[in-house]
């Protein structure tokens, strides 16, 4: 019997114990609370009888009170169990896990499942890996759904590793990854059915494998219905979620069809108010239905809270406060298949969220595995800060480069150029065919029109393409703004007002080693260092980095001009080919629906 | 990759193909019913369409109807997923799972999980083996679930065959095999706790390796509340069922505490119109709520039906149709982690009940992984009988017996006794002391007062014991009644009003090699040879047995003067030391609650 078997063993028969041996008692039990029961969807009074890290009873715990149990009067107050946050991207917030942590737990977050996709575009395994390590150190639960095919569209973009089916023995083995992440390289159905089918043979083995040795499959199928779906699903090995759903009807197909709809109410896309509309409307059964952040920015998690906001948002539009909660506890445990959390009953672990307004959804304490881990919103349980290591922090692999590298040239007096157009909170583009100017053979800027250039600089030290072209929307008056966050294989994007400014972004970029930077008249306007993969810093804490984001919008908009709102988030998608229509990788403008690079200059 | 995964994947990739190349189609397209969808809880008009085994879409599947696909109209019928019996033995049948699927599958019946604890307890496992061998062979899905203990009381009963942690190994790593089956050995939670505590170590070492990887236990808690209850649900790893619920307050109590509750509602034990009360009078959410059987004899699966039956009475409670069918398909693939049956989806095997009337529970239709099994309540798929290997048809290991080893005997005149009572269509029993009279030094059996010898006659080839007792309420006016089928252990359980006839009834069931014997004036008045383990045959089918039986019932009654109902499964069960009070074994009268033998004559 391995280590791991013989410690379970060993508290299961001191769980046993202490409820038959009439001379054993309770550690810790919370007394008289209105118990949240998910799996019977009730609300009653009764106790929880905790013993080490599990609960030991959900009832009448009077008798397991001894000389040395501590007890806490919760009388008039909701005890649920902890919230799981069902897909989440660390990277979003920038953050460490730690500090991210630091801000969940006390809104009542105990377990998150994390996709580290961004990472795992910019150092492959080794930088999941790192990350996976630092959620090894954490009393919350963090368990991680892993990408199995980066970057999303070879052949059109350069990421800093390829992982592909080949890479999924090692990492689906670690305990704590729980299974494949979203699967988007088969979001677009029929372009990939068309244009790249070996990619699904690949998916598909990793796929077998994952289901082979009992892990999950998270599916991403955003605005497919009918055939698409099902095949979508099926290549995901036919137990999949979608986190991308954002119409009621979309919602009603899917839980049709098996999906376990993940609904998004994070800081940057919120579909909870028009998906829920499939059960407060078409009455559908909700067990299926999970409410997950995807992104969450830190202001949000220390204005707003965390899963704990979105249940409130979430029973405001009309969802009875029980099934609500059972969309982030006993709904996500069943998906996931995890036995031990999601519910308050004999045997779990012990994370529980004490709610003293359940309409508010205000969290006053949080227990970790028995221990109590914060109250009224502070946390009272000491979590370290944690350094990453030195090896995820050099992976700017480029040269400087000049003005000439980034000038996009043609002959004669005007050209008719493709110009992606911003499409204000989404991430998808549009696209169009403008005349432009030429000067010198350059085309120039023209911020009065809002054309700029966009620019993608390769950074992996690979292809060292750039790839170029323009955009309409990105409102910026003056300067420049680069970043080495540009989904999804976080080459560096920069867009100014004149190329100038631009060589000056980049180059800082570089020379951080990842972060954001904006430049204005060749001096930094604002920065933000981002060495952990050019994604996250170990450098500041939740509350450090919501500050200085608040300092980065303000300064875009007061020296830049920028009246974009949340323009760096806005810059980051501009990459990302797997949504519609036009996106610009270091391959150059990509026509995102029929895989293929686009001319910029007719 | 091993081949069970290359076949997985391309079946993926036939159907992926099928569905997006449009000049591909289904092979079977079910037109126009209206669909149950046990995910949503919904009923809407739509198609079926299926390639291979799998399903490829439910809903619009016009376009995949092609040339040479087979074209169903199922309009105004209902198109169900195939029933799962969650909890089952087919021992009870006495019919090979063979003949017993060939009853099942026209009701609609596609998923078994059996329980072989029978089998287990007199031949081990290579009992149970055979019994797997088998399930490979058929065309419906039967998986295992294994008893971890046998025998349930170590030192109060001889089994042919101990099992325990060691075994469990082998026994799990089987596909066929679902996880451990009843925890019987830790229902009477206090008794064994006091009496038999080194069982529960052995129990929690098989549990967390089944856990460790993937597989499932299932409880059996009857009676049990509060602090017992959790000890129980801790000791099976804190996710079981419980089949043997019968009252609404348990029903609402274990769902409370995560149980999954198995409402029997089979042959013998009917507690769903009791339990169902949790739903209909309290209104808890019935996601754990899963009906099952647990024992079905051939001539109601003949005359009734299965889960069909179940499901229609289940309706007629006050349950929503939708609702109740859930509780046979996604219900238990939730509770079991099925992933690939229990609904109509993309990908899911394409295992269909089409119901033509819901109310009635009508089948009209059966498939099989896509192929017509049943219509109209006719097998239509041929289903070969199955041999059993010899190696399990010499299970009976015991020369005759003398009328000298059965007769109890004494001293004196009179004795004082005492006396196991039958309670009717109960498992459990009564006690009593009563007054007897001693001729000879023998105490002779007295049908007029109905108090008649019962003894158990070990014969696994080990103890070589006979136990004796006294039993009250057989209603037995003449002959005597022997045979191997006694639970749990199966050893020779007989009773008679007169040694003589007992001597011969004992002998027969020894020269049968197991089976039913009944003998009146030393001649056979009806006997039924159990040859696989004196437990089930391969020489009948379901209709046969059926027919039999009832032929046996009604001789016990005209030449016995037996007017107890269905007397072979009531003494079956009085060696049966889980339940209360006094049991039989081949050690003696046992004390069920205090596990201790207790001397019958005082």
């Amino acid at each position: 019997m391995d280590t791991k078997r013989i410690k379970e063993a060993m508290e299961y028969r001191r769980l046993i114990d202490t409820l038959l041996d009439e001379r054993q008692y309770a550690d810790t039990v919370l007394q008289g609370g209105y118990i949240i029961n998910v799996i019977t969807r009730e609300i009653y009074v009764g106790d929880i009888a905790i013993k080490g890290e599990r609960i030991l009873m959900a009832g009448n715990a009077a008798d397991l009170i001894g000389p040395h149990t501590t007890t806490v009067n919760v009388q008039g107050k909701f005890v649920s169990p902890g919230f799981i946050d069902s897909h989440m991207h660390f990277e979003s917030a920038m953050l460490t896990v730690t500090e991210f942590s630091k801000l969940s737990i006390p809104t009542g977050t105990t377990t998150l499942v994390a996709d580290p996709h961004e990472i795992g575009n910019v150092l492959g395994v080794p930088g999941m890996q790192a990350m996976i390590d630092e959620a090894k150190t954490l009393p919350n639960r963090v368990l991680y759904t892993v990408p199995c095919l980066t970057p999303d569209v070879p052949g059109l973009e350069t990421a800093g590793a390829e992982i592909n089916s080949k890479d999924m023995e090692k990492l689906l083995n670690d305990p704590y990854v729980q299974g494949i992440g979203e699967i988007q390289g088969f979001s677009n159905v029929m372009p990939v059915y068309r244009h790249a089918s070996p990619l699904i043979d690949d998916l598909i083995a990793s796929v077998v494998y994952a289901k082979s040795i009992g892990k999950t499959v998270e599916g991403n199928a955003p605005g497919l219905f009918g055939k698409e779906l099902a095949a979508h699903i099926i290549g995901g090995g036919t137990h999949v979620s979608c986190h991308e759903t954002t119409t009621k009807e979309e919602t009603v197909e899917k839980l049709r069809y098996g999906v376990s709809v993940f609904i998004r109410e994070g800081s940057s896309q919120r579909n909870m108010s028009e998906c829920i509309r499939a059960i407060t409307e078409e009455g559908v059964d909700s067990r299926r239905a999970i409410l997950v952040s995807d992104d969450m920015v830190p202001e949000d998690l220390l204005k707003l809270g965390h899963m704990n906001d979105i249940v409130r948002r979430t029973i405001a539009a009309g969802i009875d406060p029980v099934e609500a909660i059972q969309m982030v506890t006993i709904n996500p445990a069943t998906h996931f298949g995890f036995t031990d959390v999601g519910m308050l009953a004999p045997g779990k672990r012990a994370d529980i969220a004490v709610i003293s307004n359940l309409e508010a959804m205000t969290i006053d304490q949080v227990y970790l595995g028995g221990i109590k881990a914060a109250e009224k919103g502070e946390l009272v349980l000491d979590i370290p800060s944690y350094t990453y290591p030195d090896s995820v922090k050099h992976s700017v692999k480029r040269a400087p480069v000049t003005i000439d590298d980034l000038r996009i040239k043609t002959t004669g007096a005007q050209a008719k150029v493709r110009v992606m157009e911003v499409v204000p909170d989404q991430n998808l583009t549009g696209g169009s065919e403008v005349s432009v100017k030429v000067t010198n053979g350059v085309i120039e800027p023209d911020p009065a029109s809002d054309i700029l250039p966009l620019l993608v600089v390769e950074r992996h030290g690979r292809s060292g393409k750039i790839g170029k072209t323009f955009i309409r929307g990105m409102k910026l008056k003056e300067g420049a703004i680069a970043e080495s966050v540009a989904h999804d294989t976080h080459n560096i994007i920069v867009t100014g007002t004149n190329y100038e400014d631009m060589v000056t972004a980049v180059n800082r970029v570089i020379a951080m080693n990842g972060g954001i930077c904006m430049i204005k008249e060749g001096k930094v306007v604002g920065d933000l260092p981002l060495r952990i993969g050019g994604l996250m810093t170990d450098e500041l804490t939740g509350k450090e980095m919501s500050d200085h984001i608040a300092k980065l919008h303000r300064l875009a908009e007061e020296e830049l001009g920028c009246t974009l709102h949340v323009p760096f988030m806005h810059l980051s998608f501009l990459s990302l080919v797997t949504s519609p229509k036009w996106k610009i990788t270091d391959y150059g403008l990509i026509d995102a629906e029929n895989f293929k690079v686009l001319p910029t200059i007719l």
